[in-house]
């Protein structure tokens, strides 16, 4: 058995030597010091099991979001939660547009579906159109969507995605948006479609803390979905205790950390724009996303370049709709990106 | 939604207040320093994803028990592992002796399948006999033992262990084995069964650190498979990263407390002695268990008296097979025992 040998994300710092990781998308400033302290202090109380209710963590999340706490599921990770709804769904037809994460096809492939791809078309910056709605018909069990886009960085324009939602109550199609990195994105949280579910909806908005929060290690994401019985559903899927303490006490500190989510988006902001300049000025053909990370067309042996120097990147020949050349990077603090620049300087420039 | 509200396991001090907590069977001695160091200096470091192969901690398992790491899973929880294996099985016919943790079943039903239970009888003190090996034919897809089981305390004969290995290889049958208890039970972990495993044998043996090791926050656990293709299975029903880089340091730091789990299986076998005898003086009818817990017959309504003085038991009235006045206690330190006894002398001399 070679468990993980397939692995097929970016962050992969235990397989490589690496100096520099702009493989994955999380928060460029870190961690909070106020997650840190509190995963410190709740380590003194290892032994007693997790609240398997996350009644404070859902608490605070419910007066964040200005959402019921009863449409509000914890997971151990965003990703966790993916596999919980589709095996809580078990669609027989599901569409995914295409490219975007792999972990959709993962569990769908896994819950014994396979899913119809929708090309994003690259001469369009891998928008999604209102062409999609065509493609949403009474036999769409599920449609997923992740907004902005892993890898490219495109939100689902905030009208096209209130057409989707309504095309969606038409013909009873579950929707699936993954809001996983929407507050680090330049429109944020503003555009999420939290405020504007109905009861009735058949929609689940997913989103984590590990990106916003830089707390990947822990392991924490959570839902947002008013449908009950889908909830309850996803529920007997698995163990009580999923979401561990030291998640659950990283998770309430974060959601005070208003002031570090604002200079994060500022940070993003400001170097987003460094890395398109000195992209380009480099010839580099490079998408202009609006989340934090970019998705590039570099060179033949690009990856492997930068490997050699140290920096990691994330290859992304292996999503699906995308090839050779392209290539993600994550938006980092200034001095890490000016050492990409000045590596990719040298690579272009040789 | 009401999550969780159907919680039917010990450990809930997040619903009751309480000064003393015997519904839980984690080890009396807590948490080792080692551990809590260990998460304590992985809170430095919470932006990283963890290592989804969990390579180090699977490198020190793979020591600690003489077994190839390819043949070491690990989860988020043995709880997790429990959902993870029935799922990738899919069994339409399962063998559950009862009464038993019911997460297996659980999980079963979760995943579709109505098991068969195998009623163990009281007045033969809930041991599991012979009599099993008539029930395993080559209809029973898969059958889940405990050892020491939960929550009688009683261990799987070692004879009679082989005798089920050998009949389930006859019949085809998967055997799920949880050993989660048995490191801190009497015989312990001389007569698991993962010493003895053929690299053919349809078998799963799951451990936890959350019991030895008082880590029940952080969630972890693994199973010995030497099925590849099983393991491979169960490996794409979840996420890549669904052991946290936290649990993943405290595991790995706890395999080298070998001094700690000594010391609290002494602590534990001169406790349950002591439990033993007080509980007999008090006329109360408790079965000798192998394990860190005491199954026991109270008066009606002990739970609540036990409660109203701010001491959780653990009721058993919900286990299958079980009924009013059957509950659990865990055996504790020395200091907490006594007050255990105290208040129930308190009950009974009332």
């Amino acid at each position: 058995m070679i468990i993980g040998e397939t692995y097929g994300h970016g962050g992969d710092i235990y397989k490589n030597k690496i100096r520099l990781d702009f493989s994955v998308n999380t928060n460029p400033l870190g961690t909070p010091p106020e997650v840190r302290r509190a995963v410190e202090a709740a380590a003194s109380q290892l032994s007693a099991y997790p609240d398997p209710r996350c009644g404070e963590l859902r608490e605070a999340l419910s007066a964040a979001l200005g959402v019921d706490r009863e449409d509000i599921l914890c997971g151990n990770g965003a990703a966790e939660l993916i596999f919980q709804f589709v095996f809580a769904l078990r669609p027989k037809r599901a569409l995914l547009p295409v490219p975007s994460f792999s972990e959709y096809e993962a569990a769908l492939e896994a819950a014994g579906c396979q899913p119809d791809f929708y090309p994003l078309r690259r001469e369009n910056g891998f928008l999604l159109t209102e062409e999609i709605l065509e493609h949403i018909t009474p036999d769409t069990e599920l449609l997923m969507l992740c907004s902005p886009n892993n890898p490219t960085g495109k939100c689902v324009p905030r009208e096209l995605l209130q057409k989707i939602l309504d095309r969606c109550r038409e013909t009873g199609t579950w929707l699936f948006l993954d809001e996983c990195f929407l507050e680090l994105s330049d429109p944020g949280s503003a555009v999420s479609l939290i405020p504007v579910l109905y009861a009735d909806d058949r929609v689940l908005v997913l989103r984590a803390f590990t990106k916003l929060y830089g707390m990947a290690g822990v392991r924490l994401g959570y839902a947002v979905c008013r449908q009950q019985d889908a909830a309850e559903a996803m529920c007997r899927l698995v163990q009580p205790w999923n979401v561990s303490s030291l998640a659950q006490a990283a998770g309430t500190a974060a959601l005070d950390c208003t002031e570090f989510v604002e200079k994060s988006r500022a940070v993003i902001s400001r170097e987003k724009a460094y890395l398109l300049r000195e992209l380009r000025k480099l010839g580099i053909s490079v998408l202009p996303g609006e989340a934090n990370y970019l998705l590039l067309s570099g060179v033949p042996g690009l990856y492997e370049q930068l490997l050699a120097r140290g920096i990691l990147i994330r290859s992304c020949e292996n999503f699906r709709g995308l090839g050779a050349g392209d290539c993600r990077i994550a938006v980092r603090t200034h001095a890490e990106n000016a050492a990409l620049i000045a590596a990719l300087r040298e690579i272009y420039h040789a």
